[in-house]
């Protein structure tokens, strides 16, 4: 590890985005709106009460107000699509988080689908994904955001660099390689089906980890000099990124835990300040 | 060029579909349906009379009916928006396609997202984009289509090969880039703003010209081998890729005219027909 590498510490990202936040909330609050993220959780997984729990408590320290829908594990897709009906429907509501994965038996697509639009904060509906694809207004996909701010806090280039995605869904991969590709980055997204990904990834001046394989991705892949990000999050706390053998490749790389997760859960909240300060105004 | 290579020729591709068209047309006007295509054509560009009149012909070679709208252009967004609304509620027709370019005062995208999206059958609506890239079901965009078609015809493998697109236009560079994607190609997606072009495009296994620049692609960019698909159609009759110094590199290559055209044209018919059988079997 030489001087000049970053760690890339998405806690001070999230700090920084705070600020602003909580001067947003009060303005605002002046206004006699209270703004208020819904999540719903469907079933009783533990990572998955981890993070709502987590979601929560960063609303109540920006002063966001929060509720929560439990619902089930047997819970069928249109009861669920009910309850997202009756949480689009309520104007104290400014967003909507469905925590995934959803029980198997959800059609978890249709689910994501049933939120409107104005409150996607988490960036999950088909919608709001070609929305973004195209570059128009809609809630990003909040941890393809963060990845994106984290990159624009520490001043990393984006426009003509080679970033290579591994992963690709819906809500990950997908989203962003389209909005690494609207900044004008050359864009390669890798799969499980792609040949070769060492050398693939060795391509990349940015490498965005989202496979959701524990310590998957190996310093011996990374071109040296690249900026590494793991959005990956797997059991034991690791990320997608052999962190140790990574960390000596590159000039820069976000830890896990502390990169991308704080963010992506700051981006959340500022994304239902942002839909409580829109439906505010149309009221 | 070796005895090898192989031109990918779009007409025969089109001759084969055709077949299998006529005889769903000759099906659907069993029920007493006439399948039907709507073209709306703003202004009076001549390329674009004559793609209005080249569809409208194929229409009529294959039994489908085919209408034209035609609007002068000083049409504005919202008188456009009307017409295209008349049409999503006339019952007689299956198909919409707006052809575009639109004149520049006409916001295109809320014009392309008017569109119905079950007579989407040029495919580009924003909608239509993301049901596509997230693998359901909707008219995918006919040239990104074409391309796939052609490749499949000639058993061109895609699975784990790289395809490198150049282009990301929301009708043709983005779209194509998730449909290989989603048929398990490693997908890079250039533009303007890549830097080493050339070096990338010859990471190539198949490569995608989709930047409307006639014969920017050279035969030095192309990797020995590789399979070049032009779907560019320039002023001169003349494509994306200069087609002789690529058939020298290349193992297949689509030639221009002759190539993605007619299979784009025979796609957006196949889609009009398909509209016309969904249709009928839901009223």
């Amino acid at each position: 590890m030489t001087t000049d590498q970053l760690i890339l510490n998405g806690q001070t990202v999230a700090d920084f985005m705070k600020e602003e936040m909580v001067a947003k909330v009060a303005m605002i609050k002046e206004k006699g709106i209270l703004p208020c993220l819904a999540t719903i959780l469907v079933g009783n997984d533990p990572s998955s009460e981890t993070y709502v729990r987590m979601k929560g408590n960063a609303c109540a320290r920006l002063g966001v107000h929060s509720i929560k829908v439990v619902l089930p594990a047997e819970t069928t897709t249109e009861e669920l699509i009910q309850e997202i009906n009756k949480l689009n429907a309520d104007h104290s509501v400014h967003g909507i988080l469905l925590q995934h994965p959803v029980p198997h038996h959800i059609n978890e697509r249709a689910a994501f689908d049933a939120i409107s639009i104005e409150k996607d904060v988490d960036g999950v509906t088909t919608q709001g994904y070609a929305l973004n694809a195209f570059g128009a207004a809609a809630f990003p996909s909040c941890t393809p955001q963060a990845i994106i701010r984290i990159l624009d806090f520490y001043r990393i280039q984006i426009e003509g660099k080679h970033a290579v995605v591994i992963g690709r869904s819906p809500i990950l991969g997908k989203p962003v390689s389209a909005m690494l590709l609207n900044r004008n980055a050359t864009v390669t997204t890798c799969h499980s089906k792609t040949v070769n990904l060492d050398e693939i990834v060795r391509l990349g001046d940015i490498v965005i980890a989202a496979v959701g394989k524990p310590l998957f991705v190996k310093g011996s892949w990374i071109k040296p000099g690249a900026v590494v990000i793991d959005a990956g999050y797997n059991k034991g706390n690791v990320g997608d990124v052999d962190y140790v053998s990574c960390l000596e490749q590159s000039s820069a790389i976000t830890p896990v835990p502390g990169g991308v997760g704080p963010v992506t859960i700051a981006t959340l909240i500022e994304h239902t300040i942002q839909s409580a300060y829109m439906l505010s105004e149309r009221a």
